[in-house]
């Protein structure tokens, strides 16, 4: 039916062989987002691998409610995803997934640990009763596009090279001189380049793609995600998403950036937040 | 050094005997609200289970960030709590905690399922760089005091019955005869009624103690929550807490529920997001 996208090849899961509850990926280099592994891609595929766990059971599964807690620093290579049913009930399933990577020294580390509670997103009813809306973005011709973008920290990530991201130029200051605008916010509008229709496993992506909102606080550091807690509210509409980061509240070194993705047809489909470290630059 | 408050005594966890990784504790009936063993509660006693656990290691720790996937209903009772180590980091510790009960016909039901990152919060440094701002509550004179409430939402609940809890008035128009504001709002003061001080586990409890945003909303139907993170971003200040709920996505039959608590001293002390399901009434 589908041809096998870039973002399906690079985040499958296969299972280990003689197991029905581990399964293997590889972190590709060709995903890295200035030499790191994305925390969204890291989610995705342990929400992948907890996905066809859950679908051993009964009830049909999508990823709704998902935690991840930050263990260690992801490196490219193979890894395992560990996976364990906590709950299969006739609506909501929920389990655990860590993904685990051994060094060169043989030394196994895991990296990020997720609980997830899934459910069939095609069964929740149409009603919307909602007082969010859709961020106001300028027309895409008018976004900073990633592709032309001459700065390096947009520019030298390999994942961003499978998105067409535009960028709100009101929240790219920090990449020009006109500097940061001091609100903690980014915006855009995303697709995959290769044409690649989102689903709840692209939300995931999605949902760590744009630029820290750091860098338009023009906070000096790091940003390192502790904890991320993701709600898939809507199955989301072909087409263009628009995304939305913003934080209110960077104090004691951590800040809180929560995610909205809107769909083409102006569904809420995700709400994020994430705990993030900003590491000192030393010096 | 200090009493033992009522708060401390209801969460009171134990090393179950010749185990170092499970506890016991008891859901007293003096803590229900409306029949019911309250989320915020739960969270602070596998927080507490947990904590205890994690300090067996070398670092000192508080709840900082937390997960809780709710998988069944709660009764009054005895419970078991069963912790395990994930990591153990020299500033950051992370765990996980599984409450259990057995029903009368020894049947054993996971509750609730925690992970939770630890760390000293003394530690953090006390720069804000922040856009949040406290909740504007009336003066507590003029608040609706769980107390004094002649509508019986209010006044049932044994929970209730150890704070004192004062409610912006502009968010109870659901409990009388002006009606529901339809913002999906909830706001007000709370201490607990014995004096006793806010810590991060009474954070964890005052987290889900205002009334649900759903009354605000005018929606029938009872809330469940599916999913509760929870930040404690500050150790709290002595004194009184004002606590704000609002959502903005009531979709699918669910709803996000953002809660913030301040301190005495204007400190964003806790964020934490709920996922609720407004269970529709039959009829």
């Amino acid at each position: 039916m589908t041809t096998e996208t870039d973002f399906d090849k690079a985040t499958a899961v296969r299972p280990a062989e003689g197991t029905d509850d581990r399964y293997r990926a590889d972190f590709s280099t060709d995903w890295l987002n200035h030499g790191h592994v994305n925390g969204g891609f890291l989610l995705a595929v342990a929400a992948r691998a907890l996905g066809e766990r859950l679908a051993q059971g009964p009830a049909r599964v999508d990823p709704f409610a998902l935690s991840a807690h930050f263990l260690s620093r992801s490196a490219p290579g193979p890894v395992e995803i560990r996976t364990d049913v906590v709950r299969q009930g006739r609506q909501l399933s929920t389990g655990t997934a860590s993904i685990v990577q051994t060094d060169q020294k043989g030394v196994q580390a895991e990296r990020v640990r997720i609980t997830g509670t899934y459910r069939d997103l095609d069964t929740l009813n149409d009603e919307v009763f909602t007082s969010a809306t859709a961020p106001d973005l300028p027309p895409r011709e008018e976004c900073v596009s990633t592709e032309t973008a001459s700065n390096e920290i947009l520019s030298r990530s390999q994942l961003h090279q499978h998105l067409d991201l535009r960028l709100d130029p009101r929240t790219t200051g920090w990449s020009n001189e006109e500097g940061p605008s001091g609100e903690g916010a980014a915006r855009g509008w995303m697709r995959f380049r290769d044409g690649r229709e989102p689903d709840p496993l692209a939300l995931l992506l999605a949902s760590d793609v744009l630029p820290p909102v750091t860098f338009d606080l023009g906070a000096a550091g790091l940003p390192l995600t502790v904890h991320m807690s993701v709600h898939v509210r809507a199955k989301p509409a072909p087409g263009w998403l628009r995304l939305s980061q913003r934080t209110s509240n960077y104090a004691g070194g951590f800040l809180e950036q929560d995610v909205e993705i809107w769909d083409s047809k102006d569904r809420l489909a995700l709400q994020a937040r994430h705990l993030i470290y900003v590491v000192p630059f030393s010096g």
